[in-house]
């Protein structure tokens, strides 16, 4: 068996479950999907449980990837990376055609009150969000670029919540309108930045 | 039968649906829990979808009484109005263990993608939900109790997002801080409230 079986097949659910939600994805569909037997499967995984929190490691990684990738430059000053980062995640979701959202937001709405092993990872990968977030916000703080009244923690988590309202609301309009919203009220009114990213 | 038999099985599904999503909820349990059989369940009802639907009717009629009775209230002031009905849903949150959430919050994460029946019938509680804010906004707009430059619409959007945001961090942590931590960055920093409403 090609040591790559297990990659595979937590790619093709990662993929399926974000489009259908855990419960709503069949082990059938990814096995057929992966093209791996039923018996490599439980090589892999003690269940679909322990598969799905493969798949929430698997989703984290590529929102460090992607947070690394755009919050880390540090020639371009700390709001311009967070707005920019905003705007890939818009790009990427007008070319999925608004659908599926955003992958833990998604999680966290199905299986907060399910599973307390979903629930602890998903929280850590939150948390990780957040903290991200926060960080760009102590920059910006120190360099004067936002209000001094601003605690970059608490405001870190309104901005976190509300970006995943807006991703869940872009999933019902169909539109990126409800993401251009947010971005304009975040940067215009609440952090008062000057001039646009783009 | 009972000429309330289909709202009594409404009822029952629109609480199983709350605590464990659509696709998440068996016919079977329905059935069983609103001791009604499945042949009155088809008298009434075409399909499962269609049982779903009414159940967001249900969930619209609740929200729009419970608007009812807390925005209208025109001895108060249209902030306060609505920092009292963000705290009332907080209590009935914290009552309910943090647990299920918004129930129009979790099948627009659900069923955006999946129905477009569902998705229209949710679109428009969803607009009303934005109507109640956005008439709140004008008001207090015309009192000078929020600073000009803010557009009552879009405004609305950036509130009910950041809300439904929230309480799906809420369902997260288990705990009403996501909740707070919402209602006075909005209050505090957005729309420059003074004074507590409670």
């Amino acid at each position: 068996m090609p040591t790559d079986s297990r990659e595979s097949i937590i790619r093709k659910g990662a993929e399926i479950v974000h489009a259908k939600g855990f419960r709503g994805s069949g082990l059938q569909e990814i096995l057929h999907a992966s093209g791996i037997p039923k018996g490599s499967f439980y090589f892999y995984f003690k269940s679909k449980e322990d598969f799905g929190l493969a798949i929430v490691d698997y989703y984290s990684a590529f929102i460090r990837d992607m947070a690394e990738r755009h919050l880390g430059e540090a020639t371009v000053s700390p709001l311009d990376r967070l707005e920019r980062f905003m705007e890939s995640y818009t790009d990427m979701f007008e070319r999925m055609g608004h659908r599926c959202g955003c992958p833990v937001g998604n999680l966290i709405q199905e299986m907060s009150d399910l599973s307390e092993p979903f629930r602890e990872k998903l929280k850590a990968i939150y948390t990780t969000m957040h903290d991200y977030i926060a960080e760009l916000l102590r920059e910006a703080r120190r360099r004067k670029d936002i209000p001094a009244a601003i605690d970059p923690d608490g405001m870190a988590w309104f901005i976190l919540d509300g970006w995943e309202g807006a991703i869940m609301h872009m999933k019902l309009a169909k539109s990126s309108e409800p993401l251009d919203n947010f971005r304009k009220h975040l940067f215009g009114l609440v952090l008062k930045k000057t001039g646009r990213a783009r």
